[in-house]
C-alpha cells in the first residue's frame, strides 16, 4: 500500500504535529522567543537523543528558525535588521578562533526557486586568495577569516554527488567549517520566503527542488557543517494533503496518508509549488542572507 | 459564496468536459488526427459562434493543439520532426504574401517556467534591419520577410501593460502580423511541456505565470495576432481540485467548485506547480519552437 | 585617404584637447568643482551655440560629469554618497511637477560591459502600474511619480531601431520625460568605470558597444530625454592612438589621424577594450546608479 | 627596464615568428593540412624537447589547431562539419578504453568572452550518475563512458585556485582523463573566434581573461589533461604592438618590446580586446564544441 507522506525541511514544522496534540517529545527541547520590535518569531529546537531524532524525523542537533513576515515584502535596506539577527545566530554556531570557512551555494541556478544558494554566493566577500597573498591584515580582508566559496551545481548537471565534490575540495583546501546555503521545502505555504532556518546538522537528503542522496554533515565531511536554508517551495502533494485533511478531520494522519496515496497523481512527486513572484523574492532574500553572513565574519 | 474555478489556457481541455458527457456544443467543431510515425496527436478546435465561445470560455477562432509525448524527453535533433509540423501549421495561419512579422516573447525571463517566450526569441533569425539595409535578397535574409522581435517584460518589471507597449511598437514599425509566444497553464499535469497550441486568437488574459489584463489580438492591435503556447505550469489549486474530484465523484462540478472554494487556501491562487527539471525542459522546448518559426518564414 | 578619428561619448573629454592648448571655445562654458570630502570632481560643460557644438562634436545642451576614483573599488554601502550626488544632479535636470517618467536601459544584457543599462533597470522601484491601480498615495508608490521602464534590446536582437520602439511606447504611455541609461565609450582608460555623465541631450549615435543610428532626444521623441552614462569600454583603436601619439609628439592631431588610418587594422573598429573584472564592476555601478535614480524620484 | 612581451595561448602563433625568418626550431615538428571541402586549415605542432619548449614558450606535447573562417559566421547546422572534425581529433588524444571522463568548463560565466567553458558544459550529455544508477547500457547512457562535469568558477569568485578544486574532485571521483575547455587569448585578431586548439598538455597559466596561477596538467592532476580552447580575446597591449611594429620595421623584436614597455599604459595589462558581437559568437561556438565532445564519447 502506497502512503503519501508529507515532508518538510523545517524541524519546527515537524515539531508542530506533536504540539497540536499537546504531547511532549522525550529528547526534544523547544524554546520560543518573540522580538516585538523587529517582528521576528524565533524557535529553538534541540534534538538531544536518538529517540527525539526519530520522532522529529531530523538528525540530532540544534535548529534555529526565524520567522519574519516582513521578509516577504520589499524594504529599502534589504531587511538589515534580519541580517543582523541572522549574523548573531550564525556566530553562535561557528567554531571559536575561526581561520578558514568554505561557503557552499547548493541548488540549481537555472531554476528560480532553487537558485537561492548560488545567489547568496554572488554577494559574499571572498577573501581566501587575498589572505594567502597579502596576509590577514591586507587589503580587502581586514581581519576576516579566509573565506572561500563554491557553487557545485546539481547532479543532473555534474553527474557527481555534491558530497563527492565537497569531500574533495575540503581535503585540499582544509577549511575549519562549512556553511551550506540551500532552498528548502516547507509544508505550510504560509512559511514560504519569510522563514530562515540555521542548523549545526548541515543538509539532509530533503524534499526541496534539488535532491541530495547523501547528507552534508560533520560525519560525512569531517568538519562542522552549518546549514542555512529558506523554504521557497512546497511539495505539490502537500497542498492536496492540506486541503483534504481539513476535509477529513475525522480521520487520523495515518489514514489520511493511506487515502492520499491512492488519490494523488504520482507525477506530482517530481513537481513543486512556488509563488509567481519568486524572482523578486530570491533576489531580495539572497541579499539579506549574504549580508548576514558577511557580518558574521567581519566581527 | 466563493467558488474555485479550474482554469486552463488550452482550448482543447475546455472541450474535454463536454466530451466526457458526450455532449455536442453548438458552434464548436472539433477534429482529431493522429500521426503514428511521429506520435503526434493533433486536435483542431474551431469556435464559430458566440455561444460556442461562451461554452468553451475562449474567443471565437481556430485552435490547433499538438500533443507529442516525445517532447518531454531529450533528443539529439531537438525534435526536428515537431518543428516541421509546427512550421506547417503556422504557415496555414499566417497571411499570404507576408512582408513583415513581429515575434513577441511574452513572460518573465527570470522565472524559469515563464521564460519560454524570451528563450524562443533568443534563437530566431532576425532580419528586419538587414532587409532594410541591404534589401530582401541581401546577406542574412535570403527572401525571408522582415522579421523583428521584442521581449517586452512583465508588468511588475515595466509598470506598463504589454498591450500598451505592443500597440506603440506596431504603429511605428507596421508589421503585417504578430506572433506571440507564451508559457501557458494547463489543467492536467500530463499535458505539461509536451503540448503546443497555435491559435489565430492571440493571447487572452490567462492563468499562466504572467498576467495579462488585456488580450493581445486583432481587435486590440489592429493586425492578425497568432499565439503559440506551451503549458509549463498548472494552477496550484487545480491539483487539489483533481485529487478531490476523484474523491467526490457523487458531486457535480458546481458542487465541487463550491466545496473547493471553502477548503483551498486563497494564497494558492498566486502560486503555480511545475516540474523540478523545468530548466532543461524550457531550453529544449524553446529550441524546437524557434526552429519551427524559422522554418515557417524561410520557405 | 582613411583617417582614424578618436571618439568619446564624454563631452568633457572633447573639451580637453582645447584646454591643453589653452584655447577658449566660443559658445562653450566649462566649470569645475571638487568635493574634497567625497573625492568627486564635477565638470559642468554647457554647449550654447552651434559653433560650440561643432567644436565639441556634441549637441547643444548641458553635460555634468562626476569623476569619483572610489567608484572603481568595492564599498559596503555601494557608494551611497555618489548615489546622493547623482540624485541631486538628476533632480536639477528633471522637469518640475513630474507626474510620469519612463526609464530606459539601453544596451545588450548578454555582453557584460554593455549590460549597464539593463542592470540598472533591474534595481528600480517601478510604480506606474501601482499608481494607476491604487492612486499615487497607494501602497508601494508613496507620492512618487509614475515610474515605468523598458529594456528594448539592441538592433541585432530586435531588428528594430531603439528610436522606433521608444517612439511607439512614448505615444501610448505618455511619460513627461525619459531617462536613458547607457554604457559609454571613453577615450581615456583612466576614466573607465569611475565617471558618470548626465546630460539633457539624451543619447547620440555613439562609439560604445551598442550602436544607435538615430539619436534619442527631445527632437526625435517629443519630450525631454536625460541621458545617464558610464564609460565601460574604450575603442580598440584609441589605445593604439594614445601609444602612438606619445611617440609622435612632433606631429599634429590631423597628421596622427592620417597615419593611424594606415596602420590600424580595420577589424579593430568592431572591437572594444574593457577590464577583466567588468562583471563585478557592472554589478556595483548599476546599484549605485539605480539607487541614485530611486532617490531622485522619491523626494 | 620594462619590456612589453606579446603573449598568446596558441602554440602555432608562437611558431610563426620563427617561420617568418625561415628558421627551423630543433625539437619542434610542425605539419600543416588543408581540407578544401570544409575550408579548415589544420596545424599540428609537436614540441618534443625541452629546447623546443623553451623556444616555443609552451610545454612539451601535441597541439592541434583548426582554423575555420566559416566558424565566425552563423550556420543552420551549427557547423556540424567542424564538430565532426573536432571529435575526430579529440578521440585521438583520449586514452583507449575510457571508462570515465571529467569535463571542466573554465572561466567566468559573467564575463561574456570568458564564458565559453561554462557554456560548453551546458550542452553536454552528462551520464555518470545514470551509469552508476542503471549501468552503462541503461537509459540515457548507451555505451558512453561515465561523463561528469564541473564549472569551478574563477579565483575572484571562489577564493580557491582551480587546481585545488580539481585535485580534490579528481581524487574523490577518479576519472581516467580530464577535458578542460577554456577561452584563450590570441595575438592576432584575425584568429579570434574561428580557431580551435586541442592539446594533451592541459591548460598553462595564460594570458586569457581568467588567470590560472598553476597549470592544469598530468603532472599536477595525476591523470591526462586535454585542453580545448578557442581564442576569444586579444591582450590590449598586443594591438598596440602590432600597429607599432608595422611602423618600426627597422627595429628587431627585442627593441620593439623595450620601446613598448615605455609607451604602453600599464593599466592595459588588466584589459582585453574582444568583438562587439561576442554574445552571439560564444553561443554559437559553445554549441559546436559541445557537439564535438558529445560525438567523441558516443562513438
Amino acid at each position: 500500500m502506497n502512503k503519501y507522506k508529507v515532508r518538510t525541511d523545517l524541524a519546527m514544522e515537524n515539531g508542530e504535529k506533536y504540539e497540536k496534540d499537546n504531547v511532549e517529545i522525550q529528547g526534544v527541547r523547544i524554546k520560543r522567543h518573540y522580538n516585538k520590535v523587529k517582528d521576528i518569531h524565533t524557535t529553538l529546537v534541540k534534538i538531544e537523543t536518538e529517540h527525539g531524532a526519530r520522532m522529529m524525523d531530523k538528525p540530532i542537533g540544534t535548529y534555529i528558525t526565524m520567522e519574519a513576515p516582513s521578509l516577504a515584502v520589499s524594504d529599502e535596506d534589504y531587511h538589515k535588521e534580519i541580517s543582523v539577527e541572522l549574523s548573531r545566530h550564525l556566530k553562535k554556531l561557528l567554531p571559536k578562533d575561526l581561520e578558514s570557512v568554505l561557503v557552499v551555494g547548493l541548488g540549481n541556478q537555472d531554476v528560480t526557486p532553487d537558485a537561492l544558494g548560488p545567489a547568496v554566493i554572488g554577494n559574499l566577500h571572498i577573501t581566501r586568495h587575498l589572505v594567502r597573498e597579502y596576509g590577514s591584515g591586507g587589503p580587502g580582508a581586514e581581519n576576516a577569516p579566509m573565506i572561500s566559496s563554491l557553487v557545485p551545481g546539481v547532479m543532473a548537471q555534474t553527474g557527481m554527488e555534491t558530497l563527492e565534490i565537497l569531500q574533495g575540495v575540503v581535503e585540499k583546501t582544509e577549511p575549519d567549517v562549512i556553511v551550506v546555503i540551500d532552498a528548502l521545502a516547507a509544508r505550510n505555504t504560509r512559511r514560504l520566503n519569510c522563514t530562515i532556518q540555521l542548523t549545526d546538522t548541515g543538509i539532509s537528503p530533503g524534499s526541496g527542488v534539488g535532491n541530495y542522496r547523501s547528507g552534508l554533515n560533520q560525519e560525512t565531511l569531517g568538519i562542522p557543517v552549518i546549514g542555512i536554508g529558506i523554504p521557497t517551495v512546497v511539495d505539490a502533494g502537500t497542498i492536496v494533503h492540506d486541503a483534504v485533511s481539513n476535509l477529513l478531520e475525522a480521520l487520523d494522519e495515518s489514514e489520511i496518508e493511506e487515502f492520499l496515496g491512492e488519490i494523488i497523481n504520482p507525477s506530482l512527486t517530481s513537481m513543486f509549488v512556488t509563488p509567481k513572484d519568486i524572482d523578486e523574492t530570491i533576489k531580495r532574500l539572497s541579499f539579506t542572507v549574504s549580508e548576514g553572513i558577511n557580518m558574521a565574519f567581519v566581527e
